[in-house]
């Protein structure tokens, strides 16, 4: 069985491989279009480079403490590098991403001059490059790792030291997220309010000397930070159902089955993908209809494969049931976010409308929907998980119960090969207009990679469901493991210390938040300074001297990576210091309180950044006085607020509370032995 | 020792009526100024009696149900006139607040013409009136109802019965806020919009027909509505330690000693009232120390009276330092909110720089501070209900912890009568201000209630840290009462029952806020609409034609009225839903889970919206270009966005965490026979 999984994996890795080798061998245009591709790829490199040195250090830093945790017997010896392992393999999913993603642009952006089908199959193919490796490299890694563990220290210690693993995969997708979306949302400030505003030329005009920055940001932050995001999210509901299925049956098949779910998800992700294909009259509709019919055929896929595994592992038709529900609250979940934040539907025309009164009306309206999203998906997952677990049978077996929330994880990113796929080709799409404008192609070339990229945000908010409802059901399962670590401890809601670390793990997603926006701030502000110098030195709108990019691609990078540090840092280090002050008990409370208000939070800030965005789209389009209006002005307000909440901070709080839950787990003998209070 | 209670509480009614006395015997000056105050007053007046008849509506309807449970005997007979004697004293000291203060402003306007010190002594002693009537009413309602059911059921089912006193109480304070918050941010937003912006005119220009309905709106938000939730927070403290401190220790002591503290507290209150005054040459800072010394003085008798009665009641030492404790908690949150929301500080001054780079930058930075602010107040209430717990002897007893939480609660509000004085004589200098300007005062004079008023702003924050830390220790005394009535039900966090309510739980305020949110901009867009017909029909630029104030006023009652119902029934239903669907333990979940991210979220707003209020006047006082500049057409944003944040959802939420707990208490038996799950 393990065979049929990893052999899955390395498939998903070989068929990434021949779309990467489809991808790289289109023709990718003109020289001038090469050149602006290659300072995007350059700059995305310098990058990433620049982020892996800070992670490294990091990561020395915490494997060290983590040897010394092994000599003092507070963890088995392949933890620490089981950590390394996690975080490595999360970067190397980013890398891929990233690296694929600087390849398809220009070639998506040469093809959309022949043909908007040809172009859609370039830039789809390249977003399942980076979904299928990304999966692909998960399960093949984190099997491995488990069958070489559990051959030295037995099975039960290798389902525990996997949470190594997956906390360097959520530390390594937490700096990248938090990095990356600092960094694309500092460019596309300094080009937006240096350039357009402040200088009057349109968007992606080569004279703005943040306009490659502006670029490279969309791959750092949406390719490579999304990629290690959803990474981190795969990993970390395998091994909590890994764990949980491990310490309630005590049998190998309960191990199995998580796994042989996402083989299968791989399987099924790379049958939806042949679906995947318009014709060239294709409209808004027809396109969105093409990448519909991958994901479908793939849920239909993986519907039929996981009977077969429940059935034949020897597991009851409930708990087949329960995965299903999993991938239908995610697909439930990501319809809630489409409706509150695509312009077809009421909420955004509301809030597109309130820009007619102005930009405070813009704000209170664009909160209140972000607030109002929360409700549905937080009643799907609060129903879904107390009918995952009495489903599974949690009234007879309490963990067993427990093992069904996160059997619904893992169904619900199943498929994650495949929505991924749809995920990732958006910014790449987004480029691709990008490196078409800046290249002077015509407009009928500029549309269709608008199509493109219009069809990406819808198809986002799909992605950002998924997100969203497996970082909660996950991180549910992963305080129910940290529970079989500490069986003793009191985690009734009246204990005080259980209360004060509610109460502070509540607070935690706010703090974090606001450290998260202020650093976008900042590093905004740094950008702004050195664009306007240079706009003024260089005396560029007269189009005489060449901006110097790669100087203002060097000064985001520094910020970025300067401002990620302190809040990731916080997130880490917070359940060790609550745990040992105030004891193990306060450690539950943390935990649920952070993904309480950390859950909605993220919702909110996800939906009301998503929403202003539309909304200036809407704007845009020629509604209540189109470009240039005083509703315009007030939507870019909108827009502006709402970037680092969908881009930086929202998505970051799904990585906080699933990350601050593995550190618990993996710190648990050490805060256990320090507590002051127990 | 219940004479003792009972006299100190009508001592501080006789007190409050000798004050009210002092006040309506000051000159009310020039017929001018008179119109104008009684044109405030009567609106004021129409909208309580409007507010009174929606509320009687919930009340009938709520009352019929509670005796058809007595009649089944899910109650006892006396919760459903408990209920309606809760919350008509509730609205009492709403009505005495308003009134008072209706009649002080025009007085205070007219000292200021002669002295500085006159016009504090009467704008302070109607906050005192206002103070001690809300601290003598309910300490006398509840004291006496206690006796009464006590004498009829015993005094186990009497400190239950309190429940629905309490509830009363909440339901009117969540009303009375709500619906005082919207219209008085309708009104502001009315007046400002089309009178400042659109038409150019000054700020309470006679001209602007929404000129009363803004004055009016002080009164029945900032004075009506206040008066209620701290009545309700008081009542509530109070009654949450009569029934824990019953339930532990079974002696009339354990009852005794929070009534007998509130009562010292009182008596500290009138104390501390006598060594409020300043003189002629005073600035902001010895206006502030004239306050100052007053809650200074009162906090120190206070510290002496309670060591009495803590030992005279034959209780330890540590329970009297667990009352001075929460004292020096509420004390502190005050200085943490008004470090980031004063313009003397740094974050308000880097809040007021953001507006140099626009209105996002306003937005983001507001944003954060507001998320910021809530670290200290949420470490505060952790750490000290943790010591209060473990002071109180929880580790042996349990329930003597709880005990202990809640004294923490009965001690922070101990000195009510004061701090809610210096807090509600703000919005009267802010009227007094008014009408100084509409009835043409030198410039002298609106320099004095300006300095007056200023001084309101700064001690505002005091009472809201005291509002905001009781809230948060009173709810945890509420949710530990629940307990005792469920002692079977199981609240383990990993219960899925449990969790699937907390994480509902936390969702609510987000929910709640974003009704709120909503419900302001629409009252505001009617009110806007009625004052651009009024300006363009009656011509009223031209000062030919005098405005409609009254159809203002009519129409911004209507509206709030309307607008308050929706999110008011969502909470007092929520947890009988829930309960009921879900079952008991999920109720425990949901109200931890709404304390968590209602605690938070309540900081992060009210923090927020003042900061933004001070930012703009830092602004205005000539920084960063001063009135008229870019940079405060943007600070302007984020005061607007403030605005609904911190004078009506932020403080509901405070009392929407303690009314869904006391809902939970009161309909505890029959959510239990109805219960789906268990």
């Amino acid at each position: 069985m393990m065979w049929f999984v990893v052999s899955s994996a390395l498939l998903a890795l070989v068929f990434a491989s021949f779309l990467a080798y489809f991808v790289v061998k289109q023709d990718p245009g003109s020289k001038q279009m090469r050149d602006i591709s290659s300072a995007i790829r350059e700059g995305a490199s310098a990058y990433l480079k620049k982020q892996d040195s800070t992670i490294a250090i990091f990561f020395l830093v915490t494997f060290v403490i983590m040897l010394f945790l092994a000599y003092f017997h507070l963890m088995n010896w392949s933890m620490p590098f089981l950590f390394l392992e996690g975080g490595f393999f999360s970067g190397l999913a980013g890398y891929v991403g990233m690296s694929i993603a600087t390849l398809a642009n220009v070639r998506t952006a040469n093809a959309a001059r022949k043909s908007l089908n040809r172009a859609l199959q370039i830039a789809f193919s390249s977003g399942a490059v980076m979904g299928l490796s990304v999966v692909g490299l998960a399960l093949t890694a984190l099997s491995l790792s488990f069958v070489l563990v559990a051959h030295i220290y037995g099975v039960s210690a290798a389902t525990g030291a996997l949470f190594a693993f997956g906390m360097g995969a959520s530390s390594v997708a937490l700096f990248a997220r938090l990095g990356g979306g600092i960094y694309t949302k500092a460019a596309d400030v300094g080009a937006d309010l240096v350039g357009k505003v402040e200088e009057g030329i349109p968007e992606d005009d080569p004279r703005n000397p943040a306009v490659i920055a502006d670029n490279v940001g969309d791959n750092v932050g949406d390719v490579a930070g999304m990629g290690a995001d959803l990474y981190e999210s795969y990993v970390g509901s395998l091994i909590a159902a890994l764990a949980l299925g491990f310490a309630t049956f005590k049998t190998m098949n309960a191990i199995l089955l998580p796994l042989s779910i996402a083989a299968s998800g791989i399987l099924s992700s790379i049958f939806g993908f042949f679906f995947v294909r318009s014709n060239e009259r294709a409209n808004q509709n027809s396109l969105l209809f093409a990448l519909k019919k991958g994901t479908i055929s793939a849920s239909l896929m993986i519907a039929f494969l996981a009977y077969l595994f429940v059935r034949g592992f020897g597991f009851s038709n409930s708990l087949y049931l329960v995965i299903l529900l999993g991938l239908l609250v995610g697909v439930f979940i990501g319809w809630i976010t489409e409706y509150y934040t695509s312009s077809g539907y009421k909420p955004v025309k509301a809030l597109a409308k309130s820009s007619l009164t102005g930009a405070a009306t813009v704000m209170i309206e664009g909160l209140a929907v972000g607030m109002l999203s929360t409700f549905w998906p937080v009643v799907a997952i609060s129903v879904a998980s107390l009918l995952s677990f009495y489903m599974s049978g949690g009234a007879q077996n309490f963990n067993a119960g427990l093992y069904g929330i996160s059997l619904a994880a893992v169904g619900m990113l199943s498929t994650l090969g495949i929505t991924l796929a749809t995920d990732a080709y958006g910014p790449v799409a987004d480029n691709a207009g990008g490196i078409a404008e800046m290249s002077g192609q015509s407009e009928k070339v500029r549309k269709r990679t608008d199509a493109l990229d219009a069809l990406g945000n819808t198809t986002a908010a799909t992605g950002k469901g998924f997100a969203i409802g497996s970082a909660a059901l996950t991180s549910l399962a992963l305080i129910a493991t940290l529970k079989t670590i500490f069986p003793q401890v009191s985690i009734e809601i009246l204990n005080p210390n259980v209360m004060a670390g509610l109460l502070i793990g509540a607070m935690l997603p706010f703090l974090f938040s606001s450290m998260a926006l202020r650093a976008v701030g900042r590093a905004a502000s740094a950008v702004v300074d050195e664009v306007r110098y240079q706009f003024k030195h260089l005396k560029l709108l007269s189009g005489k001297n060449k901006p110097n990019y790669a100087r203002v691609v060097s000064i985001t990078t520094g910020s970025a990576q300067r401002e990620m540090i302190l809040p990731s840092v916080t997130a880490v280090l917070s359940p060790i210091v609550v745990g040992i002050l105030f004891g193990p008990s306060s450690l539950f409370g943390l935990l649920a309180g952070a993904l309480g208000s950390g859950f909605v939070l993220a919702i909110m800030m996800s939906t009301a950044g998503g929403a202003w965005d539309n909304a200036k789209k809407f704007v845009e389009d020629g509604n209540h006085g189109g470009k240039g209006s005083s509703a315009h002005s007030a939507s870019i307000v909108g827009d502006t607020v709402g970037d680092p909440f969908k881009d930086t901070a929202g998505p970051s709080l799904n990585i906080l509370i699933k990350l601050m839950s593995m550190v618990s787990i993996v710190f648990a003998p050490l805060i256990l032995k320090l507590a002051l209070m127990h």
